[in-house]
């Protein structure tokens, strides 16, 4: 990490004489306007290549009553510009340097005897904004009722979208204009489990959209420490968003102690959709590591005693007895159901896969005593995160996987119930290391205990932050489920390894995910982070299972091998059982190779809700990795090799969906052949309905 | 501890036929009936020696929507009778051995397909009776709504009383009938720091009253865990309470999961008010401790760095900044505002003084940084409770009190964010382990995190209790302030050594304690446990510290020396400032004296909200403490040396108010003789207005 030039232009105005200024990207072609309304109210709008992105809208709070309002009446008593250019190497990530290049334009705006900043930072990609609130004798501890940011769109733009909920983001998409969010509402307010969704009409963020004239923008947010997460109410009249900070129990939205700031307020902006996903703006707004020692943090393939459970092959309790206590039911004395996964000699059969096949770990759900009867809002006592099942003996697989070269992936489900995990939690820390564990899995299902806060307020933002660095202390990296959705805190935290914060895999098992999920999760959720997908699904048929499970994963099989680069996460399950792996071992071969970390990213094909194409140098290494997918219909992908250095011949290998090939009727039908290419090639390959590509090269 | 006989007398009855049960206390004189209403209500009622001290009243629950109330259509399916007369030994206490003798009647309910247990346990010195809920296939975890058990008296009594609060027991005592609590109330509610009164008319437990008939009865509760406090409903048509107990941040009132049982309802009832202080009934319904070790659990007699802060004459803060914030504040550059007392050289002459006195431990308040700005309900991360002031030295402090054989008593002030503490609490206390410090005294001061709770609430109870178990596991001694008042746990966990959980002496130097309120806390607060009044007070007259300052202590010298004997604790502090202490050292004398741990307690004189005498024996010693305090009134104290051996002749250091004395206009005049007593003696002695009597017998 090196710092290439930091250009600090400080310009101080008079106090209130200029109101209005601009700011523009370093290529020019974004421009923003910020300007105080004739009530001190203040505003700023969006302009990319002269289209209008974002229109006149207003910026402020609405905070506890007792104190005035921070929404009008203020001046501008300083406004000073800067410019970054720099650069810096991520522990990990898509690309080994990442550029970090943006004008700046700090406005102080005073009110009374009260000051804020706001801090716009304008990059060739998009805009970042946040309020700054300086340690001041007047403004020390306030509680926000609501932030008033306004997004007023210059159109009825095309957006995809997933209803606003407190409490769950495992929605599937819904696109619809503007306009005919409100009429789609109720449908895409599907059920999901211990959902709380907002009442009047919002959506989630990062929320993709696309105007009419060809803009493709994405509005989401950076750094979100110690505040809410940020939703948004949608004023379908106007055509205009708004902020909906998610409420504390008692309804505010925040409380603040100066000095403070908000998380950053991102728009990422371009006419090629493409840009969108190779943007780095959002993890660049967010602050550097300070850990001291981070060698210990390593991207991870790994397996799990997961999926055996989601198939109705094993449980994650012991038993079937149901009324179970923590402190007074003798988990030793109870009648083992006979199906449960986590046991020693199964847990042994997953390492030696592992270790076979090149895995890093394994995960294991239900090792530890409490899922006979887990979510139960009435209990806080769910887990203890120390005491194994009688069948799961900790000493004897760590022992057993070292001696293999594999390491057990620890299990942190709270079931919600996060004032007892907290309480246990340096323990349970402990416990891993003791026990030579150095990867977490958390869960967060069900309600939150503290009672009424809500997965995605700021008392669980903290809470999450908290977890991964006190994670670090014990060396550990942690991937996390039913947490807020990531705003490219893994450059802060980077043992916070992957987050679930969406509809994922094991949806698949539960009525299944539309075939176009997998478009549309690039340019939403993960614009914050990496997600633990957990794809490698072979049998996609649930009736391999039983006759009478209609349940289907709605992909081919080549799809799924695209997820390994299209569904970037430095954390990459491999979710299938292994016995589907031994079924199709020249497929899985592509799964065992691929790269978990890069060298460099580039996105070759991308329309939201249609198609993602995405290649990627293994880092350290001269092997790329292509992936692309497509959603309910077939479509040809374009491969442009010019990624690759120019001279050397190269072998890819292609991993195709057959011709037959079909997510509904024929999705294990898929072939492999090896194919010699150069940087002039450029490869037509034809994707089935629900299909994908996957092509590895060397 | 030993078993002296246990009398099992099962009596199995059919089903539903026989509905009517009485049960007599071993002496006879308590009679409980049980009865269920034609529509299948529980309910009971008690006489004592045939006059009525309960009417009929109902039992029962009402609990969340959705299963059917637990409130009527039972049927009685057994009935099983015991007794029970043993002995047990107390690690500290008034009295060697506590006999444990009672009559007990189990009553099993079933209604439907579920089923509920109220045990009654009939002493000769009360009921004490509980709900218990077994592990049963349709009653697994339920809300409780309320609690319906009622107390229903037999006349208009008269009462001393606390509005019902669920914040803070830090309220005077008001007298007056049933039927004048309503008229008296809004006055009875003074302000309180973050009091959360009851709105409609309430009071708290323990609630003492005396019938026109003579009866003493005192309601209270036992064993206070896992269930919110109960405070009393007040119907002053019907002369009725009723169980209102404290709500969680939903408004309900018991998260159950079965088995449970609630806490035990007690009713302390005599014709003789002596007997209500010699009840032992409360402490005998707690569970036996099962601690291993108890070798480090020692009654203590502390100074503090304290009151010097209530006088004017220190802070707790190092600094007068204000918007100081953890983490980002660096303490040792703020300004030292010159009055910090909890500095190096202030606490080493604390030590000096206790050491040179012979008291256990020094506590120190404002010790660790965060006092600047610690009562705030926005901010969370109030203190970190390992990280002193810069002018606070621990390690030398621990240096130099250890080479005097004194120890520094820890402070963990919460300002209510029981959430940061706990998230804390290991780290602090094994601070604690690491730097020699064996006790505690915890605060929560303010408003509770988690936002809603309540200091009395179920989530506060268990975490009280929690905090008790976890300082054992460090041998911590704890003193908690500011607690849900105590229910005779001490028992169970015997390091929580003492509570103060009623308005104590800082109220003294904020606008005074009126001269009966330590004639009424004997009969209410501390018909729980121990509390922590910190008596000791020589100069009640704050001119002494600065003309303008008009606080004063509403006793006189004599009255604080009494409370040594009849505000019993095993931790006691002398509260005032050396220097206090040094210019009256021959009163002095009695406190150095004074035993904080008894072999016998003998109540010679007692009269709720007029006076109480109490003679003890030291525990091990032929050295016995006599304490007498009386109201406004002077009285005439009759005490009775019978409770010496016979035979023997004694000498008695008498400490008396002077002829003169008066709590207002004379609180300094006392006089001092040694005079020969026996078994045979009779002392006749005046007490002054708010004043007292104390006498050490060798």
């Amino acid at each position: 990490m090196f710092k290439k030039s930091l250009l600090l232009i400080g310009l101080c105005f008079l106090c209130g004489i200029i109101q209005a200024q601009e700011l523009k990207s370093p290529d020019g072609n974004l421009v923003l306007n910020f300007q105080l309304t004739d009530q001190g109210v203040p505003t700023y709008k969006l302009t990319y290549k002269t289209k209008d992105v974002i229109k006149e809208s207003k910026l402020g709070f609405a905070i506890a009553s007792g104190t005035e309002q921070l929404d009008k009446n203020f001046k501008v008593a300083d406004v000073q510009y800067s410019s970054e250019d720099t650069a810096w190497e991520p522990i990990w990530g898509e690309q080994r340097e990442i550029r970090n290049n943006y004008n700046e334009m700090f406005v102080n705006l005073t009110q009374d005897n009260r000051m804020i900043n706001i801090r716009f930072r304008l990059f060739n990609d998009g805009l970042g904004f946040r309020y700054e609130f300086p340690k001041q004798e007047n403004l020390f501890t306030f509680v926000i009722k609501e932030e008033l940011t306004e997004f007023n769109m210059a159109g009825d733009n095309k957006t995809f979208w997933i209803p606003g909920d407190y409490d769950t983001n495992e929605y599937t998409y819904t696109t619809t204009k503007i306009t005919g969010i409100a009429g789609a509402m109720k449908e895409a307010t599907h059920h999901v489990l211990d959902q709380f969704p907002i009442k009047t009409l919002a959506v989630q963020t990062p929320l993709m959209m696309k105007s009419d004239n060809g803009l493709y923008i994405n509005i989401h947010e950076a750094a979100l420490v110690d505040y809410p997460a940020m939703q948004l109410n949608v004023d379908d009249k106007k055509l205009a968003f708004s902020a909906h900070l998610v409420p504390d129990v008692f309804g505010n939205k925040g409380d603040m102690n100066t000095p403070a700031q908000t998380p950053w307020r991102t728009i990422v902006v371009s006419d090629d959709a493409r840009n969108i996903l190779s943007s780095r703006m959002i993890v660049n707004l967010n602050e550097p590591c300070t850990y001291e020692d981070v060698s210990w943090i390593k991207p991870t393939k790994y397996i799990g005693v997961w999926w055996q459970m989601f198939t109705g092959r094993g449980s994650w309790a012991y038993s079937d007895e149901t009324n179970i206590k923590l402190g007074v039911t003798d988990f030793a004395k109870l009648t083992p159901n006979g199906r449960h996964a986590a046991n020693t000699a199964n847990v042994k059969k997953y390492i030696d896969f592992a270790a076979a096949n090149g895995f890093d770990q394994v995960l294991v759900e239900g090792w530890n005593i409490g899922w006979e009867d887990w979510i139960n809002p009435v209990r806080e006592y769910l887990f203890d995160f120390v005491t194994p099942y009688p069948d799961f003996d900790v000493k004897e697989l760590q022992r057993y996987a070292a001696s293999k070269g594999v390491k057990v992936m620890m299990h942190h489900e709270t079931g919600g119930s996060v004032s007892n995990y907290e309480r246990h939690q340096k323990d349970a820390f402990q416990f891993m290391a003791d026990n030579g564990y150095n990867a977490v899995k958390t869960g967060y299902v069900s309600r939150i205990r503290p009672k009424g806060e809500h997965h995605d307020g700021q008392a669980m933002v903290n809470h999450y932050i908290n977890t991964a660095k006190l994670a670090a202390k014990y060396k550990v990296m942690v991937n996390s489920h039913e947490a807020v959705r990531p705003t490219g805190l893994y450059r802060t935290y980077p043992n916070w390894l992957a987050q679930e914060s969406a509809r994922g895999t094991e949806f698949e098992s539960m009525g299944g995910l539309p075939p176009e999920h997998t478009t549309i999760l690039p340019f939403t959720r993960m614009m914050g982070g990496p997600m633990d997908y957990t794809p490698g699904i072979f049998q996609t048929d649930f009736t391999y299972y039983s006759a009478d499970n209609h349940n289907r994963v709605r992909t081919t099989l080549v799809k799924q091998l695209a997820y390994y680069v299209t569904m970037y996460s430095p954390l990459q399950m491999a979710a299938d059982l292994p016995e589907n792996y031994e079924r199709f071992p020249d497929a899985f071969q592509f799964i065992k190779d691929v790269a978990v970390d890069w060298d460099n990213t580039y996105i070759l094909e991308a329309e939201p809700g249609d198609y993602v194409t995405i290649a990627r140098k293994a880092k350290g290494k001269n092997e790329w990795f292509i992936g692309g997918v497509t959603d309910e219909n077939a479509r040809e992908a374009v491969i442009d090799f010019s990624f690759l250095p120019a001279g050397a011949k190269y072998t890819a290998t292609i991993y195709a969906d057959g011709k037959e090939a079909d997510w509904e009727k024929n999705p294990q039908s898929y072939t492999i052949k090896s194919v010699p290419v150069t940087h002039k090639t450029k490869l037509k390959q034809r994707l089935a309905p629900g299909g994908g590509i996957a092509i590895s090269v060397k």
